[in-house]
C-alpha cells in the first residue's frame, strides 16, 4: 500500500503499521462496545515528522486521528478509517527550569512521569485524571482533563502557558511559551486544549507548576442519606474552608468500592461518603482538616481522619479504584462525566438513579461534588446488546437533564464521538454556529479527527 | 442624522449622543496625543438593545466600538468613526450565590463593586487591574486585565465560569455558565477573554469567587542594584515561598513615587525595591511572610513588614498611586507592559533603560516581577511631538526585544491600537493566519471593533 510506503519515508518503515490492531484503535469506550479502524498507524519522533505527517495526508483528504495514552472515555481517539499518528514515541522534556516552576514537554510524556519530576524537585503539577501511568500530558491536554484536585487547581488547561501544535495543511505553530501572561494574540491557547485533535495536533507544551503542599490530609465521612452528605458539602463550601479534594460516592458506589476501604468498616450501607482533603504547608493543612472535620461531622454517621502517609496513600488507591470496582459489579458500565451548577448536586445525583431505574439499568455515581462534576454511571452486561442499548439511551437522557438545568454533558471526559450532538443542548444554535465556524477556520477540509466533537 | 434616530428608537433617545465628546471617545491613552472620533455613543440598557443595535449598525457596515470605563492603556475603546456602544448602564448583578462562591453581572459593574460585594460576604475576586472604581469588569474581561495579585491567583479570565455575549450579526450567545468545568464546546469563554471586543461584545460574565484570606502581609524591600533585587526575587521562587504578589520598582520609578512612601525613609537612591505580599490565614500568611523576609533580606539593604491594617492599606495606596507619580515627572509618558521568562527579567529591565537612553529619553520601569510583567516606561513631556515620536519608536524597539526572548509586547494591557502588529513579532505567518481566520469566523464583516489587536 503506498500510503503506507509514503508515511514510512517520513518517519521510517519501522514506525508505521499498516491495519493496525484492534487495541491501537480502541480506548477506555470498549468495554462498551466501541471499536475503530483504520488504514495506517504512525508514530511519529518529533514536530518536524508530525508535520510532515499532517501535510501528506492533509493534501490528499486522509482523515488524521491524533492518539495519546488510550485512555480516553468518550472515543476521541477511536478512527473511523484514516490514519493515527501515535504521539507515543514523543516523550522529551526540552527544558526543565525547576527554581522557575516551569518546564516544557512533548506530547508523549505520561502524567504521572511529569508529575514524578515535578515531585523530585519539590514541585506539583496538579491535574490528576485517572489513568496518569498510562495517558499522556497530550491527551490531557486534548481533553482538558479534570480530576480530584481540579477543585483547588484547576483542569490541566489551567497549567498550559504555551502549546506547540501541528494544525491544517502541515504547519507548525506555536503559541503562548514560558510565560505566566500573555494578551498580544487571541487565546488560541486555550482553545486548542480541550479541542480533542479536532484543530490540531498538540505536540508540546510549556506547563506550570508550583511548589508541591508539603502534606496532604484525607477527610473522609459517611452520611446517613445523600440529601444529608450533599447538605454537608454545602456546609464547607458555606463556612469559607477551601479543601483540595471535595469529592463523593453514593450508596451504589460504596457498595461497589467498600469492601476493600483502606481505613476501617463502613458503616451498614453508607448512603453517601464524602472524600475530602486538605493539603499545604503542615500547621495549615491541619487547621484546615480541622475545619473540614467540623463541618462534615455534624451530619455524619462516621469520619475518618488518616495522617499516617501509608494510610493516606492507601485511600488514594482505593479512590483510583473506585471505576474498576464499579464496571466490575457487571462486566460493563456507561459512566458519564455531566456537570452542574452545585444547587443541582443533590438532583442530578438523584436523577441518575431515576433514570436508570426507568430503563431498567443499576446505577451509581461518585466523583468531585464540590466541582458539580458527576460521574453518573448505568451498569450493564457488556454482553447484551439490548442493555448496552438501554443503557446509551439513558445516558442521552441525562445529558439532556444536565443541560436543561444548567449543567453540561462533559465536565471533564470530552465529547468524542460518544458525545455526539451534545453541545447543541447547552447551546443555541448561533453559538453552535460559531463553534462550526472556528472549525473551519482551522480544519476547512474537516480531516482532523473527523465525526470527534461534533456540536449537533 | 437618521443613524441617531434610529439607535434612539431602539434604546431611547435620552441615551444617543451624536458626535460624542472628546472624552468618551478617548481613554488612558490620552496623555500620549491618541484621540478618537465617533458618529455616535449609544447606551443601551440590557442585553437585546446590545443585540438590536449590533444588527441595526452590522446590516448597515456601521463600525462597533464597545467601551467599558475608557480606562485603557492601549486605546482599544477608541473608535475611528462608527458608533460607539458604552456599556455603562448595565450594572445588574443577576445573581449573587455567596455560599456557592460565584456570582453573574452585567459588563458595566465597576471591578470594585464587585470586589466590594464580593468582601462583604468573606469573599474575594482577586484580579486587581489598576483603576478599579473607573473601569468594568467587561473592560477587564476584554482585555484579560492582570493587576498585582495575577501572581498566585491569575489574571480575570481565571476567574470567568461563562459569558454572555452578543456577536455578529446582532445575535445573543451564552457559553459557559454557573460551572468549574466544562469541556463540551471549544473553550470559547476564553476565546472571547481578552479579544478587545474585536469579536462580540461581552454583556454578562458568570465569575468564581474564593473565600478571602484572613490577612494580607505585606513585605518591602529594598536593594543596592537591580542584580541584587531579580537575584532576591529568584530566590523567593527557588524558595518554594508562594507569595501573593511579588512586584518591583526600579530605581526610577521609586525616585518618582518614593517621596510619599508610608513606611518610613528609603535609603538613598534606592535602585530597587521589591513589594511582596503572604496572604492567607493568619498564622499561614505570617509563616510565608517570615519566609519572604528571610529570603529577600539576605540581599536587601532595608526590609519594611507593615502587619497594622492603616500601614497596609496605606502601602497600597502608594503602590496604585505609582503610575501617577512616573507620569507627573514630565507630564507624559509611553508606557508598555511586555512580559518576558523570568529567567531575562533582569536583562528585560536593563533593555528598557538601554533603548530609552538610545533615543535620548528618561525611563523607569515597575511592574509585576514574579509574573515577568514590567510596566516599561519612556518619560516624556506630552507636548513635545518629538519626544513623544521618539518614544513610540523606542516602544516599537522595546517589543521587539521583548519577542526576541520568548515574551510578548503584551502581559496585561492588550494590543488595542497602539501594539498593532505586535504579534506578528511574535507568531509565525501560520499562526497569525489563524488569528486572521477566527476573527473572520466571528466577524466577516470586520465592523467590531476595527483596527484593534490587528495581528500584523
Amino acid at each position: 500500500m503506498s500510503l503506507v510506503a509514503d508515511l514510512g519515508g517520513i518517519v521510517g518503515a519501522e514506525h508505521v503499521q499498516a491495519d493496525p490492531p484492534a487495541r491501537a484503535v480502541a480506548d477506555a469506550t470498549e468495554g462498551r462496545g466501541v471499536q475503530g479502524r483504520a488504514d495506517a498507524l504512525v508514530r511519529p519522533g518529533s514536530t518536524e515528522e508530525v508535520a510532515a505527517v499532517v501535510a501528506h495526508l492533509y493534501e490528499r483528504d486522509v482523515a488524521i486521528v491524533p492518539r495519546g495514552g488510550g485512555t480516553g472515555f468518550a472515543g476521541g481517539a477511536v478512527p473511523d478509517g484514516g490514519v493515527v499518528v501515535d504521539l507515543g514515541r514523543m516523550t522529551r522534556v526540552r527544558r526543565f527550569d525547576p527554581e522557575l516552576w516551569r518546564i516544557e514537554v512533548e506530547a508523549g510524556l505520561s502524567t504521572a512521569h511529569l508529575r514524578r519530576m515535578a515531585r523530585e524537585h519539590g514541585l506539583f503539577f496538579p491535574p490528576d485524571p485517572g489513568a496518569a501511568e498510562q495517558s499522556n500530558i497530550g491527551g490531557n491536554i486534548a481533553t482538558n482533563a479534570g480530576g480530584p484536585h481540579a477543585l483547588k487547581y484547576g483542569v490541566t488547561g489551567d497549567w498550559v502557558t504555551g502549546l506547540e501544535a501541528v494544525v491544517a495543511p502541515g504547519e507548525v505553530v506555536r503559541f503562548g511559551g514560558a510565560l505566566t501572561k500573555d494578551v498580544a494574540g487571541y487565546d488560541l491557547v486555550h482553545l486548542l486544549v480541550g479541542s480533542e485533535g479536532t484543530l490540531g495536533i498538540v505536540t508540546a507544551a510549556w506547563l506550570r507548576l508550583v511548589p508541591a503542599p508539603e502534606v496532604a490530609l484525607p477527610v473522609v465521612a459517611a452520611f446517613p442519606s445523600p440529601a444529608e452528605g450533599v447538605a454537608a458539602i454545602l456546609d464547607v463550601l458555606a463556612s469559607g474552608i477551601q479543601p483540595s479534594v471535595l469529592d463523593y460516592l453514593d450508596g451504589a458506589a460504596t457498595a461497589a468500592a467498600g469492601g476493600s476501604f483502606p481505613l476501617g468498616t463502613l458503616p451498614g450501607g453508607a448512603p453517601f461518603l464524602v472524600v475530602a482533603e486538605a493539603d499545604g504547608a503542615r500547621e495549615e493543612a491541619r487547621r484546615v482538616a480541622a475545619e473540614l472535620r467540623e463541618a462534615l461531622q455534624a451530619r455524619a454517621t462516621t469520619v475518618f481522619s488518616p495522617e499516617a502517609p501509608g494510610e493516606v496513600a492507601a485511600l488514594w488507591r482505593w479512590r483510583d479504584g473506585v471505576s474498576l470496582a464499579v464496571t466490575a459489579q457487571r462486566g460493563g458500565k456507561v459512566s458519564e462525566d455531566i456537570a452542574v451548577p452545585l444547587d443541582v448536586l443533590e438532583q442530578a445525583i438523584a436523577a441518575t438513579a431515576e433514570i436508570g431505574a426507568r430503563h431498567g439499568l443499576p446505577t451509581c455515581s461518585w466523583g468531585h461534588a464540590g466541582d458539580g462534576n458527576l460521574h453518573s454511571t448505568f451498569l450493564v452486561d457488556r454482553d447484551d446488546a439490548g442493555e448496552l442499548h438501554r443503557a446509551e439511551e439513558a445516558a442521552v437522557e441525562l445529558f439532556a437533564w444536565a443541560a436543561a438545568h444548567g449543567g453540561t454533558v462533559s465536565g471533564e471526559h470530552g465529547v468524542g464521538l460518544l458525545k455526539r450532538g451534545g453541545l447543541a443542548l447547552q447551546w443555541s444554535p448561533a453559538a453552535v454556529e460559531l463553534q462550526r465556524a472556528v472549525k473551519r477556520a482551522f480544519d476547512p477540509k474537516g480531516l482532523m479527527n473527523p465525526g470527534k466533537k461534533e456540536p449537533a
